[in-house]
């Protein structure tokens, strides 16, 4: 194995306006906990009995694998969301899947979309889902926000 | 280094219909039997004396660092392809060369294109090649389609 | 921690036509004398205590978390640039902050707003800033054409 395989993960979200739409992401990073170290986007698996935890801090420019959904827009007065979902399976030596959805549209649809893609990649696994988390957030754009959505893997 | 230096490369493709984009991109992934290991985006190369193998099954969650092709479709009945090429130099102290191509053309024509941008970039290091290895996938689109192509670096 | 936190960084740019967008996005990683490693992409901290070296030559093939700007074009004669920038906190606990900007404008532009970029996420932390650095690139597309600028963290 080349990396070691995350033990835990957690779920984050955050928003935030911004100078530019990578400053609005920036603030969005901030305001879910998670803007002060590196985020290396992977594709969207939680590893067989990897633990759910609460937000921890992380050691700051730690290189940390997420998976997530964010949407940017210079679009004062519209509204973005962003969610991902996870499903676990039933049987403990499978792995979770992670999905991730964003779009401009209120909190409730992204978050009730990303759940259900998660409910059709185990489907399509045939794995029975013994549990289906999720987390979404809706913003407001002032003048450039940034939402953001993630499953943070973690050790 | 920071991360080990990959040993093992394999290659593989996929294609599948899904309920959403990222729901027929995760069909692909599991077509291609990488569909439950976390996949990290790199660019795009093959070191030195890294091996070819017959792809394996991974551990599922694992963080694997691959290059790969992808193209997602909404237009039933369109035609997407994906392809990945290796050029393998014939010092074995230089590394090899991968690259990746998609669009809305047969595989045949994606392959031989991805082919020549992998031979253009071993000509641009000025590194005689001692193989040139591709794989490529076609699908037609039913509902929401996704093809992939993938170079999987392992260890 | 899963990953090792990186504790050295350089910056790099480099610009190039090519036969196709990756083409001339892999001659621009070359000319940073970074061509024939693994990138991968990451946002965007400078870990405390990191240190500043000099670009250096890295083991061919080995995974590089990277933060990078990059544009390609195929419109000859038109003018790309990217920048990055780095935000150097005076409280050496705390880490530095990366900013990417690209866009089809004259160096100078890029390199001023992803300063600026800089500046106002330094602001948002609350964190006086010690020092800035920056470096950009400016090119004049041939056929096709691609920039990059690139902070590199290593070990």
């Amino acid at each position: 194995m080349i990396f070691k395989t995350p033990t835990q993960y957690f779920l984050v979200s955050g928003a935030s306006d911004g100078f530019t739409p990578l400053n609005a992401f920036d603030g969005a990073l901030l305001r879910a906990g998670i803007g002060n170290t590196n985020i290396v986007k992977m594709s969207s698996i939680v590893p067989p009995r990897c633990q759910l935890i609460a937000p921890v801090p992380l050691p700051p420019g730690a290189l940390v694998p997420t998976a997530y959904a964010a949407l940017t827009s210079d679009v004062p007065g519209e509204i973005i969301s962003a969610g991902v979902a996870v499903a676990l399976p039933e049987d403990e030596n499978q792995n979770g899947l992670i999905m991730e959805y964003s779009a401009k549209e209120e909190r409730r649809k992204i978050e009730e979309t990303v759940r259900n893609m998660a409910v059709e990649g185990m489907k399509l696994r045939g794995w029975p889902i013994k549990e289906l988390k999720s987390i979404g957030i809706e913003y407001k754009v002032k003048k450039v926000g940034a939402v953001l959505a993630a499953v943070v893997l973690w050790d």
